[in-house]
């Protein structure tokens, strides 16, 4: 099985979980799901995130989903699990049970708990020695985690720790954080940088050095095209195309509603077969509904001028 | 002088404090700032927000500013101050001075510690017991304050005090907010609800009922035109408008960024004398600065191409 | 098996999770514990508490020390299980697992993201319907959830939902709320109040209404007498014991010390094989274990004094 | 004027601000509370604590209180002042205010923005620039600030800058963080550590290395015993005076309501003229006191007992 490696780049799309109506696991449209990123260019998919409906899975249901998207990736693109928990036990059993079934490596948040400088470092070298080799990302989200890692303290993570081969890069104000990590001699190897924020800073990330998206736009192809076009040195057209889809990424990045938005615009994409949330969780009113319609609408057109 | 009312629409700007590279306060660009954004079409301005610098402000510079602001706004259109503070006494004294100096109102933002409802609904009736005949608005920003008020938190505020005329809605997710508000019989009396959030998401919080934006987008010429258009029932022209100017308003919404990027923009159109924030604040670094400038350059194609 | 009702009463000690030193689950010791807790006095018994150790097992280990306590327990007093979860299906699947093991009850601290009134009444409204007859114990516990309920809140919930037959009270400032639930007309019916905080308010709780504790100080036995003698009227002699107990309770409830010094003093007492923590988790120095020496040497001499 | 330095040492007992009930401020009382204070064996005071209420001063009010304070120590004792506020200017003009008024030193807290090491030695290092040759008082109380110092951030802190005499020591668990800042080599001179807590953990602080205590119960004298003891060697005897006052000391300390437990006991004992807390802030219930007065009653009667 191919392992998560310091090259990644691209596009890993993180999943959503689809349900159905009455809150069970719809792991048909798993595979649909599946399918659609990768042919819309993913390079990689992540599934579990913290942002997403993981967190409302048991054990079991979190295994099934998995296995589901495991077996119908088939090897195509790496597949990176979230394993974040509050105790090693639990990383230690899930990181196992994930690398049994294929997955290309974990990824890790550090717990609200950790503030200092010590301590975040502390906690990413006892991760590191309890899943021994799988490689893992280093998931650095301070809005939802609580946790601030300055760039000397990624530095000292990525430099003692070999199996760390990718940051998810989500902080705020996030484009300086990209280019001290990229200046030379703070890190000893280069490791791959993928940047989160629903794709909002995409163009500008890319031109500070980020190798691509981790993150879930219900648009997976625009964050592959304005990649490739920055890959190619056009980044106008990156923007061009960026821009066309930034009046509905915007809107997908509300807090609080932004999964809703999503589940909506991918099943009204026919990907999922339904835009349910499992309780708790909030649904779409109709104006919300309508208000997606249009933006998709006016993006339509908007494309079509682009060519 | 006027008073805030209930009828208060259109774009509120909030005003940034500028300052001199050393620290010192700029008068000067205040009347400067003043002029460009009534120029711009601005119907109220705000100043002291909560968000900005206002922190930073000794009790004797905040009144210099707003002193100065009042004599160059000379009545033209009202002017809200943010008087947010620990302490009544301090809430009490700021609003006397304020109202003393020709200021129109005054916003109150709900201290950190409230949780509760009826601690939240408890908290104003003393602040407005407190500032008497001083029309107030409400401001209900969650992501930065913690407190969260529930649509019938608010309805009790505004039907018991007739002095809340306003609502700065900053909510997430905020627009089934403005249309809970705006529901026939949660209110008795229509309020005013100008919205936050650099303006990204105002076609649809117009859509949804409310009066105007509230906030500090370096291009208020943006909102203005978005509303009116919207008041002129344009909606599609509104939005083409907001496109225009959302990758710029996007990259301005940074936290942590934010202000440094709106006062460099500020600063290029001529608007403040120097960029420079006071200290402890970031300030934006070249590459920063160049990402603005090309944002700049193509929202100004953009608008050329739309006419 | 009896459920838990709401004439629930004395002591309900919280349990710990003995370890080994190498990281595994002390069956055995949890055995000698039960025995220790029963024989102490205590009139049931709390497992996979939030504060604790719980979050650092999987779902196996946590079925497995609830079935081993519950063994020993063997019926002789009513065992409550912790299920907090962030999603509803774990909530739901490990209430059926511990029910079907033969657990008395559960209990349920709100999730932190709870903020207006009726988002908490909504949450366990729903979380009531999700175990429909299973008997629960509202935590109210605002310094680490998050959450202020206000007395009301809680009268909504006790009044609308007959299955919450208990409250564990760990607010701050807590004895307004016990006096505020115990007047005339707040509760449609007497529910059970256990207080927590290491049970350092014990005296004044149980005089200002409370029916018992449910905490997790390591001698149990203080707490069973302060409760015997408020019961039979005596309140000095009552607080003559909690106060030779004092400087030893005060110590173990040292935020981020308090399971360390109690696992210790628990090892010190035969009760448990080994003082260690799961990792993530501190241990206590030597000067710190000399330090809880000390208090005990001293505690031991009082309370001969004391007869 | 005597400024404060590294040898500080003994009680500086944080100064309660005393009201009339009608909010103004009783300039009365600050006087025989001064008299009180020195002579229950003071060695220092601190006034405009973070934890009081001079957040619910004005500017002047709170130039008006620390003046009169002065004037009555009169030099007999050196005055810290808290000078914490969010930005620098407010800091600066505060400290030159009180300095000039006869302060020994300031106080200053990290806001709670701070999270990385680097970030809150930089603050520090700022401040220290901005505030030039005044000794300051660092202020280490995580569970209010949300700010944790590592020991080797406060060593970078202390050793970088000269004007940090002393450490305001408040965090949990506590006792570790002292032996580590007495440990050889952490520091490159001896600073005063001075404990918060309200006392609660005096004895052990003092047997770890610290100097005394900066808190505020309303038996100041117990503190004084307790380092007296420490000081001669009697540590025994400094618990035994400790446990007297240990269960009133507790109940000061409950979060929320401590500030009025204290207020009320030092109105009890005439002190202050009035118990009453500037709004917005709780008062105690008639069943409130009659618990403090039974605590009280019996804390005589135990050190009639002890001798």
């Amino acid at each position: 099985m191919t392992r998560l490696a310091t090259d990644a780049a691209g596009v890993f799309v993180i999943a959503v979980t689809p349900f159905h109506p009455d809150g069970r696991i719809d792991l048909e449209s798993c595979d649909r799901m599946v399918d659609f990123y990768l042919d819309a260019g993913a390079t990689g998919l992540t599934v579990l995130g913290i942002m997403g409906e993981a967190p409302k899975l048991t054990v079991e249901e979190s295994r099934d989903v998995v296995a589901r998207i495991l077996a119908r990736v088939d090897g195509r693109v790496p597949v990176v699990v979230g394993v974040s928990a509050p105790g090693f036990a639990q990383i230690a059993t899930l990181t196992a049970m994930v690398m049994d079934l294929g997955a290309a490596g974990v990824m890790v948040a550090p717990p609200g708990s950790l503030r200092t400088d010590d301590q975040i470092v502390t906690y990413y070298a006892q991760v590191a020695e309890l899943i021994g080799d799988v490689p893992f990302v280093l998931q650095d989200f301070p809005l939802v985690t609580g946790v601030q890692m300055a760039p000397k303290v990624i530095a000292r993570i990525v430099n003692d720790l070999p199996t760390c081969v990718c940051l998810k890069h989500e902080d705020w104000p996030g484009l300086e954080k990209i280019s001290a990590l990229r200046a030379d001699g703070m890190l000893n190897r280069r490791i791959s940088i993928l940047c989160g924020n629903g794709g909002l800073f995409l163009p500008e990330e890319m031109m500070r050095g980020a190798d691509g998206a981790m993150t879930g736009f219900a648009y997976p192809e625009m964050m592959v095209s304005v990649i490739r076009n920055c890959a190619a040195g056009d980044s106008d057209r990156a923007q061009d195309i960026f821009d066309a889809y930034l009046p509905l990424a915007r809107f997908e990045q509300q807090p609080g509603m932004g999964l809703a938005i999503r589940k909506y615009t991918l099943a009204r994409r026919g990907v999922i077969a339904h835009d349910a949330l499992r309780r708790p969780g909030g649904s779409l009113s109709q104006k919300g509904r309508e208000e997606v319609d249009r933006l998709i609408a006016r993006q339509e057109r908007r494309l079509t001028e682009l060519g």
